[in-house]
């Protein structure tokens, strides 16, 4: 018998990776080509050809021993922390050293190593509806709470008098997602400011440590030369989560890292114990071919070309057919307003034509869906009529 | 401030790492061939030579889109844990289907994913001292109790005796390591079979289920053509945890599986529930590359031949010099006896002639200390006139 834990988990388990999976069983049926997966944010653009060319290098030049060896630290290789804080310095103006880096088996992997650093059981995690469903997964192995802002469905900015209300002496941490899964929206500077002074000042009425988890793996997908503000700038206690899996479309790869700053309260504890939390997780340490990889390709970046002509040419369709949606400045998401209240009825509805979305309820969003625009361009084209005789059933 | 769980970590923190960084440390003052690192089971054999070849294949021939992507099932490639089944099968008489394995983030990742998906808080998993220190950070994870059977300092076999007694109706779990880490023992097929009636029999006694997970990195190094029996065979409730870091030499790439047999209690609803586990631990899915890298690969295996020799050498050597050791059959340890009741006042007098070797108390088993010879055949040839020295300290 499986824990009692787990049983929840099973019995909720991810809708989007149920999708992913249908989508597979209908492109057998039906044949890849006429199934319109929108459902993972698994990205269709190949890694940048400097990834092909980092490995076969490091195969050639690499001693295998230390290539694929443990590293000396299960926080990473000691040059590649260092290529990591180097770059971020030079684009966003911060001191990092090497030390503050910590290498880690993708964001989810960051973000499993912090929360369990962090969290005392009841311990309290704010999150911004709509938000990527895994936090509350993430939160509850160490078992912590979610606390939940709801969302503010007319720019999806976070509520910040709501935010404000939430925070507790037993709140440990919040978790922001810029550029957003599922909506695709950039966190204003203004909104980041207001969002910092309010925490600064909980910190100091209650006497408590508030973490600012900054989940950033879409930050490199933005369009329409939208800034993305960095975190620790703004506010002292941030930690930053980063990936990868979009920005060099490496996500089965497993590679991230976390960023934990000088400035956060109990820096040097909090690097200690997140290296000891990657080794009894059982990650041990990111894996070493790939950390050697983002190294060398650290100014590597994802054809962003591609997904923007997939988000123009959905979002002016979409709309077009007479859906409602906000236009996104990053990620490659579009969050849909469901033409009828319940939106897994409408997810229902498109399954018919072979079109995989997923319910907003999985970002506690209900009433809306998430359209991941990572596929292939044809996909969009082709999916688009479809779309076209879908909402011809509502509108 | 971190989670209090994490206090006692961090000041527990492996002393096993410690003395690898010390290593390092060290090899920074004298120089890396004036330090004999012995502390850590990181393969200084490298990887075979098809590993290389296979990932060049792979990076010309597969769509970089799926080759680092994210796979469509959490428990990874679908012909990738075919491969590995069949395999299975051919060399043990198994007949266990793709549906059967979930690939890892190494051993490690496996042990997690089978502890997070079986122990509720408070359940008991017994493991047989000398045993892998990493087994109370994970059993403790899931706030699981670690229930200890005493050495047997005889042969190292486990005490069947204690075992019998110490399993309660809280007993959700035991963990057997075979070859083992620290002494090289290979539990004999008598051992197996007894180990075997005895659970049976406890579950019968309590209504219970009692899974037997056999951690098995070390499975492919043993010496002599001693034979390590495949446990699934021998007990229905078995689940096998692999790992190719020392098989392979890939430990930093951390790729392994877990064998969930059809014969095990609730098998279906623990291979979702391993899959569910994989994602919400943020490993996802085990690192896509190397996933295909040992599906290539399979019917490879590592140089035993050059662990051999360090075995034979380093056996020798010490015999000669006073210390007692029983011969081992499998991995790449000597677990020696400490020739003062503190074995860690043995490790600090090695370490005045820069030979590093972990307390045995780090595996439940003072008194004794854990020698890993995966090192250089030089390391081992230059380090025995130290140990002469250190040996006259004490004979």
């Amino acid at each position: 018998m499986i824990a009692e834990k787990m049983k929840n988990m099973v019995a909720n388990s991810s809708a989007i990776r149920a999708m992913f999976e249908e989508g597979n069983r209908l492109a057998g049926i039906y044949g890849a080509e006429n199934v319109y997966d929108f459902s993972l944010g698994n990205p269709n653009v190949a890694a940048p050809e400097a990834v092909k060319k980092a490995i076969i290098e490091l195969l050639d030049e690499d001693d295998p021993v230390v290539l694929h060896g443990y590293t000396n630290s299960n926080a990473g290789y000691a040059d590649v922390r260092e290529t990591v804080a180097e770059s971020l310095n030079e684009r966003f103006g911060t001191s990092f050293e090497g030390k503050n880096i910590v290498m880690t088996v993708g964001a989810a992997g960051g973000l499993n190593v912090i929360l369990k650093t962090l969290l005392n059981p009841g311990d309290e995690v704010i999150a911004f509806a709509p938000y990527f469903g895994e936090y509350r997964s993430y939160t509850n192995n160490y078992d912590g709470v979610i606390v939940e802002i709801s969302p503010n469905t007319t720019d999806f900015q976070p509520k910040l008098d709501e935010f404000e209300i939430k925070i507790t002496p037993k709140t440990k941490a919040v978790i922001v997602n810029t550029p957003n899964n599922p909506t695709g929206v950039v966190y204003s500077e203004e909104t980041i400011k207001k969002m910092a002074a309010i925490m600064e000042a909980k910190q100091k009425e209650y006497g408590t440590d508030i973490y600012l988890i900054a989940d950033e793996p879409y930050r490199e997908l933005v369009y329409d030369g939208t800034e993305v503000p960095y975190l620790t700038k703004y506010y002292d206690n941030t930690i930053v989560g980063y990936s990868y899996s979009k920005s060099l479309s490496l996500p089965g790869e497993r590679i991230g890292y976390l960023v934990i700053p000088d400035e956060v309260e109990d820096s040097e504890t909090i690097l200690t114990s997140a290296g000891v939390a990657t080794r009894i997780l059982g990650f041990v340490n990111a894996p070493t071919l790939q950390q050697k990889v983002v190294a060398k390709c650290i100014n590597e970046k994802t054809d962003l070309s591609y997904y923007d002509r997939n988000r123009e040419t959905l979002y002016n369709g979409l709309k077009e057919c007479g859906f409602e949606c906000i236009k996104p400045q990053g990620a490659f998401y579009l969050f849909v307003k469901s033409p009828v209240a319940d939106e897994k009825e409408f997810c229902a509805a498109a399954k018919k034509y072979n079109i995989l979305i997923v319910p907003g309820s999985s970002f506690a969003c209900p009433g809306y869906v998430r359209i991941a625009y990572c596929v292939s361009y044809g996909t969009i084209v082709n999916a688009l009529p479809k779309f076209k005789e879908l909402a011809k059933e509502y509108f």
